[in-house]
């Protein structure tokens, strides 16, 4: 079962992403289908060791969600299920909290790292400012209503 | 109760992440200590509207994972949980699901901006190649093993 309108009172993008992708192993089902290419029910579970319930209900939710379909291949008795544009946009996500991990819980460095498949360099996340070029720290980084806002609190 | 070694079987630093932060309302309360500042219980209550304990054990989770420091100042009989380093390095991970909420679920555009305490201007949050400086589209980017490697699946 997805979150659906846990967080309905938060007129939030971030909320809404959690809705989707914000329950228990939902990243790294989505992280396994990015990066691994794992398409398969009993790929996912292999990898992941997760309960087969768990694992259907997740997939499941993604598909109603829109961030996977599920087909059956001609030549095949198991369905697949393959990210979306929707699902494949999970992508900096899923490295931005690599990149917190690897910079807060990895003792040995980083397990994986994020490449450009067309030079093999090395994939940075950068916060840039789109008027000055600057690259803020954290500290430097506020927030003001856009557009959607409308409930205040 | 925060998720602990659930996800010890995976070798992998998005999991470390959301073993702190991947529990239910975990990153909307990290959300406003980093963007609206709150610091008080009944603020981050207020405003997020979960239950007592669950908040409590959420804050108390930070605390002991080094995100929040949770202290009591002279003036004041309420305790404040103020963001660590650690905690602020979250930021990017917000922004990331944020951009993501805002591409696939705002449908009155985006209800907040992120800007640029120095200049106003937008914050953009961008992939790049640190080899070729390129912006590589979701599907150009895959991974490898990091020095961090350690487990065959």
């Amino acid at each position: 079962m997805a979150l659906g309108n846990t967080y309905e009172s938060q007129n939030c993008s971030a909320a809404r992403a959690l809705e989707v992708v914000g329950e228990r192993w939902s990243l790294l089902i989505v992280r396994d289908a990015l990066f691994r290419g794992t398409t398969r029910f009993s790929d996912f579970q292999r990898t992941l060791g997760l309960a087969r319930n768990v694992l259907a209900a997740r997939l499941e939710g993604f598909v109603e969600a829109g961030l996977m379909t599920r087909h059956l291949p001609e030549d095949s008795a198991y369905h697949e299920y393959l990210l979306t544009p929707k699902g494949l946009d999970l992508k900096p996500v899923v490295i931005a909290l690599t990149g917190w991990g690897d910079r807060w819980a990895a003792s040995n460095g980083p397990p994986i790292i994020y490449r450009h498949d067309h030079c093999g360099g090395e994939i940075e996340l950068q916060l840039v400012c789109g008027d000055c070029g600057e690259e803020p720290a954290v500290d430097q980084i506020g927030v003001t209503p856009g557009p959607g806002f409308a409930v205040a609190d």
